[in-house]
């Protein structure tokens, strides 16, 4: 049986205007981002796609994209499944920090391994940094397993199980799935269902507000490898800003 | 064990503007209605009354609310429940229609039957009536069973099992549970748990946007009858407000 799992990456936030590393802080949407979910709402309309549930992680600017989004394609009554498993790679001490900043403190290849490498995280943060996640009640259960900082890796070996765990459940009864997220937690999604290896997963970008849709067997092979985007031209664009950025 | 319910009524639809039965009839809220949800929000947190768990209905104005209160009270990250056993009363074939025009063609009488007895539903509203649900995705496991009309006993009957069931559970389980919903399924929701009667039912308003909060025994009994409004002065002034409708 083929199923349908639909990854959507939520809209900017208000720091990407500010310039500052993410990770696990839980910062709003920008009216810019809400416009992005919005769009991702019409094209899951426009393409008759329409999710019978969703998957979320805990940070609003997923939850406020899929709210956005579902309105907007009628769909805002499915049921919601919420998971820290499905939130942004931990940024560790970086989190809050400002990214030219960090560039300038550590050095461009420091700076690059931290951000795209597959397996150095960045340093732990600690307890008593104002971004830090600790007393935070959404993770108390947690306890001492929550984590303090991710490589892309921690993140996949995370994600792994819930992928063929409860995503894997709700495909196999027939439901088409969105999975509403982050750069970092889609791309691990990618990696798993694309059988990406450890270095090509580096180039791999997901846009911003674009629905990709993967048609999956009963393993979660897709039946198109990479999937495809509800607005190609959109995501086509978006990725290659995002390739320029360094030139 | 003591355990804690909140209600919360949806604020403002557009549709109250234009003065038109609701039911099930899927509009949104007016920016007043959003503004009321936020304000519900900032009441819970005024009263460190932090949901665990929402239960909402399948219909916009209910959702919304809850994601905007919970939003505001930065618990947008918690497990949600849908269902459309909190739905607000169907309205039959009154649904869509002007309230006015329908006073005058059937009179005082008929009118306030249909809207204030507890066992008089409107006639049924027919398939292919506009403001029907025949056909709507989210009822369709209902299929016969959808209701085409509901006085309020119906809603009671439908709205027990579930009190005493999922949210019951949830109550058991040490969760603060918010069911953010409808007139009329709150008022069901009150008439079960303050025991009250089916003629005095006829006589009690939940205002909008106003947390009524519950402490409630194992068997779901209120520690104090008719629970708590997180801001007194405005449910009272809001209920009279309602009061004095009819003068």
């Amino acid at each position: 049986m083929t199923s349908t799992l639909i990854l959507l990456r939520h809209g900017e936030s208000t720091w990407n205007a500010t310039n500052q590393f993410t990770g696990w802080v839980d910062v709003p949407l920008s009216e810019k981002g809400m416009a992005e979910a919005r769009r991702g709402g019409e094209l899951l309309v426009g393409a008759g796609l329409l999710p019978d549930v969703v998957h979320t992680s805990l940070l609003r600017r997923a939850i406020m994209t899929a709210n956005l989004a579902l309105d907007t394609a009628d769909r805002h009554w499915i049921p919601v499944r919420r998971t820290w498993l499905l939130n942004e790679r931990h940024y560790g001490d970086l989190q809050g920090k400002d990214k030219k900043e960090t560039l300038q403190t550590y050095g461009e290849e420091q700076f690059m391994l931290w951000r795209r490498s597959y397996d150095v995280p960045p340093p732990p943060i600690s307890d008593d940094n104002p971004y830090s996640q600790a007393g935070d009640p959404r993770y108390a259960e947690l306890g001492d397993q929550a984590p303090k900082t991710e490589c892309l890796a921690d993140v996949v070996a995370r994600l792994e199980p819930y992928l063929r765990g409860p995503v894997a459940d709700d495909l196999a009864a027939g439901k088409v799935v969105l999975l509403a997220a982050h750069g970092n937690s889609l791309r691990a999604v990618v990696k798993l269902l694309d059988g990406i290896s450890d270095a090509d997963i580096a180039g791999l970008n997901i846009p911003t507000g674009v629905p990709l849709r993967y048609e999956l067997d009963d393993n979660l092979k897709p039946l198109v490898a990479g999937g495809q985007y509800l607005d190609p031209d959109a995501a086509a664009a978006a990725i290659q800003a995002v390739a320029n950025q360094g030139r």
